[in-house]
């Protein structure tokens, strides 16, 4: 049965995240809706990241198995066809070898925070940014990002309700830039814990506001308690970028 | 009587207009309102450029008079307040003298038209962008471009509604180039006739196609006639983007 991996970019605001959930529509059932809709069977999708409610992707990677035979560009075409209404679309289809999983065989994912750093509120970018009116420095923020590079127990760093085993992860990647009147976060990690991308931005925030230094960051990652940490930063500003393999 | 110069960002998707109409919502309403609901006096605000249903700003320029002794950062502030549900944000306030005339007074008007050239619909940038799924040649594009610019009779790329005294205008600028997977188109005039930079775009997507030559553009320009040049590019990847005085 040949398995297809998906690139797909969507606009979070009108879903409850990738996963099904209870309530609300999901982009994975969406994406299942109209996966069944095209090839009248129902599939069942895995998706490189779980992200939020919210949250947007312009490069995640989803990969399922289909018993039929389209080609990948009719797959990606069709499916288009079906999510024209959805904010969702799919940008590049592949057939790929049944070892390849979308979640498991990701060596790093990326991720990109906006930050809207300017008094006025966004008209154009509503949804997409984190408004933030007073000035913050990204030259300090993206110093004290440093601390958290490398491996490191990010306890201080996840959602308390975050299900992963382990705290542990190698942070690969962190940069803090300034844009015109945005400041972009930069993220690269194998894998990510329960908001930590969003926790992130929270810290660097205060940082960038001058409450905080790159110590206090080191000393909130030391005592890996969730509460010495910064606020979740809201899921507007973030999208998934890139999933490598 | 104090006059106030604003600078508008506003997303145009749900709005028929700057200009109010009898039916629908306009820009221009919703600000009025605003100031209104500010400032307890019926307030009348005049603006350098009508944008059309759909198109957006990030830069429209508008001015009133206002007999009430605020400072131009309240009124700024004041406003964000109350237009924060609607997609409007001013930008800039300042007060000016008198004379001024958002509309009168401008020397030149800036848009940017983006076409999304890729065979996937727009997922994030929908609403911002003419999605045009077949491959573009920008430099085409660009060099056919230039044979509108100048001093020229605009009635082949003007609205047929359009109810300006003269199709005459002058163009100063007018530029193409590709920008990843989007092509901007960016026009500069003192002023533009009525769907003047859709009818433009419209054009040169037929010249990026390679249906058209730089040639087939000058005919249309030079028979006067509506009909001989290109359809009217959607509203949805136009931005009013700078006014000048």
């Amino acid at each position: 049965m040949p398995r297809f991996k998906l690139t797909l970019e969507y606009n979070g605001t009108a879903f409850v995240g990738w996963q099904r959930q209870k309530d609300g529509r999901a982009v994975q059932q969406a994406l299942e809706e109209a996966l069944e809709a095209m090839c009248s069977t129902p599939v069942e999708t895995f998706a490189a990241g779980r992200t939020d409610a919210g949250v947007h992707a312009s490069g995640q990677v989803v990969h399922f198995d289909l018993n039929r035979d389209f080609t990948a560009d009719r797959i990606r075409d069709g499916l288009n066809f079906y999510l024209r209404e959805q904010r969702i679309a799919v940008l590049e289809s592949s057939i790929v070898d049944d070892t390849f999983d979308a979640r498991f065989s990701a060596t790093a994912r990326h991720y990109l925070y906006r930050i809207l750093n300017r008094r006025p509120p966004p008209a154009l970018d509503a949804g997409f940014v984190w408004h933030v009116p007073v000035p913050l420095d990204a030259d300090a923020m993206h110093a004290a990002a440093q601390v958290l590079i490398g491996h490191h127990d990010f306890t201080s760093f996840r959602s308390t309700e975050c299900q992963a085993k382990s705290p542990e992860r190698t942070l690969d990647h962190l940069a803090v830039s300034r844009v015109g009147e945005e400041i972009h976060i930069t993220v690269r990690s194998r894998s990510f814990l329960h908001n930590q991308v969003r926790i992130t931005a929270g810290t660097l925030k205060m940082v960038g506001e001058g409450r905080w230094t790159a110590k206090d960051v080191k000393t909130a990652l030391e005592k890996k308690d969730r509460s010495a940490a910064g606020p979740t930063a809201p899921a507007d500003g973030l999208c998934l970028t890139r999933v490598d393999y």
